[in-house]
């Protein structure tokens, strides 16, 4: 098989995300248990908060107009007692329900209280101090919309409004299917020559689970067209499936033409690099990530295709990349007509490249603290230059 | 109860970092499970990686010498065979390894093959497309350092190495103590006057799961300081302690003068906004965070306390805020000698400042994207100013 023809970068991201619709389903969870989940539709507030008129201060509860002419020179005393009329006041502490009839508070440090009565040294305003009925949350309003992603403090609010649980979406379950017949379960045995312990599919189920989704890390498949066609059609009731290896144009690499012999092959060959041989596919409606098995490689497909796949199937929001700024320590080379993934580590405020020969080295991306991307109109980037550091998570 | 002398921000929190030590438990894990946790001991290579000499392209494994002169014009034709002696070559796939007696790989699209022999059409140098034993990484090289964070790409590389399990830090575990005689379990019953349903301990709770710890969110405690110091009391097992609410120095506010009484009150009262009834103590060793009540006040010392002091007792690394640039469309005002925390909200590059009255209202959070953080020593921002926008996760 040959590659088809290679694909600018955001154009194939683009074509990707086209096919991709959000799943549907929506599971109803305790709120304690929704962070970083996709509110499944709006949701409408049961009750005022405050649902009473609360005092915003420790103080006295007065009428505003009994304390026309009061100042620090000039006291206007109140009666002290339990219920509002003319020239009585009532103690409150902050949160606590300002009494009828009162329409302000004073704050403690502008009174001074005399057994049954109470000097006033300030003049307030009526509403002063007063935390109106719903001047947080205002029934009937609604608090939070469909597809938003919770926080912590986007719960806080529905456990304001005594809301026990919420619909929110399902998170989208990924397959995962490592192939190749160099692969040997890690830890299983020892190695023999030629062989390698399976990475790339545990890296990508950790990152699956990182970005909202639940990954299915299926056993390794070797190089047979056969047995990659079964792994991926006894695995069509996920929402994405994610291959790793065999995406190349050697003898052995079967995925994409296997994934095109079931579906739609809809890029195959991405100007990214590292990350050419990326295929991306859809069938039965289920859109298929074929990341290289070289890991630096796997990775940048997993940043770049995988992630915004699923977020979209999650209904998640795009979210901006945790970024520092540095200043490049050394030139950056890359190929024009290829989005260029570099791998850099940060010392003191600059970004070092990371020289290695390809991207085969695990470990360089282990050592990289994050990437910088190089535009593919470019050629490459020069020492001083200040870059944007994308951060690997 | 009074605050002491209100404390400058930045020093109020140098003061709580310096008390707290790391946690110093270990506990051995599946690689699978350590996403994010901080590796207890340096990580040594076991094995070579790769630990053979591998093809790094499809084609033919050869001897250099046997190549010298071939060109595209005037191929060398060499004998297809199954071990390598001079003029000998044997077809290897990427990865797989480069027979003895081969020192170099001469690509696929460089040769064309006829039935017993192979014409190479480009002279190769000594270890072309050849990856050296140990490349990626070298058996006794220290792949992981100790305390650092892993992530999934670091995963991937004890899993290259056949590692099952490592040990990494122990979670610190974090003791949450809801005070407040108006608060409610959420969802219990309905409202009374001056009642509301607690959120702070819950929101305290999320956000330490989020960032790395274990929270224990305990039942509300009223305000009476003997029921607050059992609660305490009985929980100092763990490594942190937050409690909400009966900060200030109102006449409810038993707080400060129990954490005091138990321990070292280091500060109460911070140069923050909203936030400054914030008190930091620390009892029996252990860090105890006293977050004001008032939730958007709460939320502030969680950030600026409680998150750096629980990275620092489960050793991880402080990391960047996700942020963005955007533009004022509204100039803030702000009290100098705080560092303010200005919610906004983010809509085509602008940062919209959210104008409410104040720290009691935690929907003003909710519909926030991030914080402007203006440092105490300006009076505000202007209209049009570029700011970073530290995103509230």
């Amino acid at each position: 098989m040959m590659f088809k023809k290679r694909m600018n970068a955001d154009e194939a991201k683009e074509i990707f995300l086209n096919v991709i619709k959000p799943v549907s389903g929506h599971e109803l969870l305790p709120v304690e248990h929704c962070d970083g989940r996709s509110v499944a539709e709006d949701i409408i507030a049961g009750i005022d908060v405050p649902h009473y008129r609360r005092a915003a201060m420790d103080g006295y509860a007065v009428r505003a107009s009994d304390t026309l002419g009061a100042g620090s020179g000039s006291p206007v005393v109140l009666k002290l007692g339990q219920s509002i009329e003319k020239g009585m006041c009532i103690r409150v502490h902050t949160g606590s329900p300002v009494p009828e009839g009162a329409d302000a508070v004073v704050m403690l440090e502008d009174t001074a209280s005399h057994g049954g009565s109470v000097e006033i040294y300030a003049q307030v305003h009526p509403l002063k101090n007063v935390g109106e009925i719903g001047e947080d949350v205002r029934g009937g309003e609604a608090v939070l919309r469909k597809n938003q992603r919770l926080r912590p403090c986007d719960i806080a609010v529905l456990a304001s409004l005594g809301i026990q649980s919420i619909n929110v979406m399902r998170k989208p379950l990924v397959a995962v299917i490592p192939t190749g017949e160099e692969l040997v379960p890690r830890g299983e045995r020892e190695l023999k020559a030629g062989e390698v312990f399976e990475t790339n599919g545990l890296m990508a189920s950790l990152y699956i689970r990182k970005w909202g989704g639940l990954p299915r890390l299926l056993d390794i498949v070797t190089d047979d067209p056969e047995k990659i066609r079964e792994a991926i059609k006894s695995n069509l009731d996920v929402d994405m499936i994610i291959i790793s290896g065999g995406t190349s144009v050697g003898r052995r690499d079967y995925v994409p033409s296997v994934v095109g012999s079931m579906g739609e092959l809809l890029v195959h060959g991405v100007g990214i690099s590292p990350g050419k041989p990326t295929a991306l596919s859809i069938i039965s409606g289920k859109p298929v990530v074929c990341m290289p098995g070289y890991p630096v490689a796997g990775i940048v497909a997993l940043y770049f295709f995988a992630r915004p796949g699923l977020r979209k199937l999650a209904s998640l929001p795009d979210e901006p990349d945790r970024c520092v700024r540095a200043v490049l320590s050394e030139k950056i080379t890359s190929r024009t007509g290829y989005k260029t993934f570099a791998r850099v580590k940060l010392e003191n405020g600059k970004a070092i490249p990371l020289a290695t020969s390809g991207a085969g080295i695990l470990s360089s991306v282990s050592k990289a603290d994050g990437f910088v991307i190089i535009p593919p109109n470019i050629e490459g980037l020069s020492a001083g230059e200040e870059v944007d550091v994308v951060l690997i998570e």
